[in-house]
Formats: C-alpha cells, sequence, structure tokens
C-alpha cells in the first residue's frame, strides 16, 4: 500500500472574482481552470486549492455532493527565514491585516490572516511540523 | 518569493474516536497528535491532516477562531495502477461504500466515498491533475 498524500484542499466561497482576485493576485498561485458561476482552481506546490461557488457542488449529480460552511482553516508552508519573512512583506504591501502571528516551539513562525470570504488562512515555516509539535 | 506549498488541511468532525479508526485504521495515516476532546492530527505525506471537534476551534483565543460545517471534500492521491486497486481492495474489506469512481481524461481514475462524519473523501491516481484535466 502507498502512503496516501493530500492532493486536494476544498473551499466554499461566495464569490469567485475576489477569490480568484486573492489566491491568485496576492498569494501568487497560479490559476488553471475559472469556470464562470462553478470554480476557480489554482496550484499550490504539488497540490491544488479547488474553490467552489457555495450552493454549486451541493446537489451535484456527476460527481459525489459536498458543500461547506463556516470560516475555514487551512495553511500553506513557505521555507523558513527570508521567503517567510517575504510574504509577511507583501501581505502588508497588499493591505492584508495580519490577525496573529504565533511562534511554535523550535522557533517556527506563522502568520494568520483572512480570504475574502473570512476563511483562516495560515503560511507556516517549513519544518514546523516535522520538529515534533503537536499543537499550540 | 517562493511559491506556497499547502500544508495543512482540516476538517471539522463530531467525535474524536471514530474520527481516528477512520483515518488511521483504514486509511493508515500515522496520528501523531491526539488532544481528548480537542482533535486528532495525522501526516499523509509531506501534509497534514487535522481533525477537529466540532466547536472547539470557534472560540479559540490563543490561534485565530475558525470552524466548518457541511460535507467537506478533500481529495488524497496514489501511485496510478497497482497502488489505487490496492486501496479500492482495502476500502471494501473495510466495507467503507464507495459512493462512485470517476474516469478522467487521460485514464486517470479516483474512488470517493464518505468517512465517519459524511466528509467527502477521494483517492486520486497521481498525475490527473498534471495531465491538464480542469474539471469534471
Amino acid at each position: 500500500m502507498g502512503t496516501l498524500r493530500i492532493k486536494e484542499t476544498c473551499l466554499y466561497v461566495r464569490d469567485l472574482a475576489p477569490c480568484r482576485a486573492f489566491y491568485e493576485g496576492i498569494m501568487q498561485l497560479e490559476c488553471f481552470s475559472h469556470s464562470v458561476g462553478g470554480h476557480v482552481f489554482f496550484r499550490a506546490g504539488q497540490q491544488v486549492l479547488l474553490c467552489f461557488l457555495k450552493g454549486t457542488t451541493k446537489e451535484q449529480t456527476i460527481l459525489p455532493p459536498h458543500w461547506g460552511e463556516g470560516a475555514l482553516h487551512f495553511a500553506f508552508e513557505t521555507d523558513r527565514g527570508e521567503a517567510y519573512e517575504a510574504w509577511r512583506k507583501r501581505l502588508n504591501e497588499h493591505d492584508v491585516s495580519m490577525e496573529h502571528e504565533h511562534h511554535w516551539p523550535g522557533g517556527f513562525r506563522s502568520l494568520y490572516f483572512r480570504d475574502p470570504d473570512g476563511h483562516c488562512v495560515e503560511i507556516l515555516e517549513a519544518g514546523m511540523w516535522e520538529f515534533g509539535n503537536t499543537g499550540p
């Protein structure tokens, strides 16, 4: 049995345009699919971030239905140090408010902020979860 | 600026015990943190799957609050061919009902099934999203 890797992470959003502007324009993810009134899909490293317009997947029949409400959380990872600082600077330049910066054991840091739908987005310094951390 | 990779994918669950039994016992993910009444965290390749007990993160103050309702979707990836077939066999042996098998352009396949909370889980043959697919 091969080990499973996570490939798709999903969000449910109220409006695709600001979602795309945020993840493509500010977070610099490649948008590889935009179905008007349906979804915007992005590449993030070897993974994909799938953002679905709320309601469109709840009653679907070609693929199994799924849906979500709330302020979901997920995290990006970036290299430790300079790359992390560059992301802080870029977010600041684009007026993305920092909600919190967390300092994890081992000296790893993470930034928390909100996307246009209020989802809780984090950028984490690589290595934190491999250091032995088990939570806050 | 370094490219962002997705590191954490999150679910919100009603009961941690069946969640752990499913993702550790059947999906063979390493459980590296279990906080009773709080969360169970798993490794999945280079990523982590964070399962939070519903309600516990909605009002939290040390880290920014987040929460989710619904039948969320995410996907695992496994190697094409034998590894995929081994997963189908294992899920069948553990009486996990297959909700759907999808055939994607390029000959890639994916299996859809539900976790104990009704979240929509997929196992996808590696390469599908690199082949040029943009959705169903």
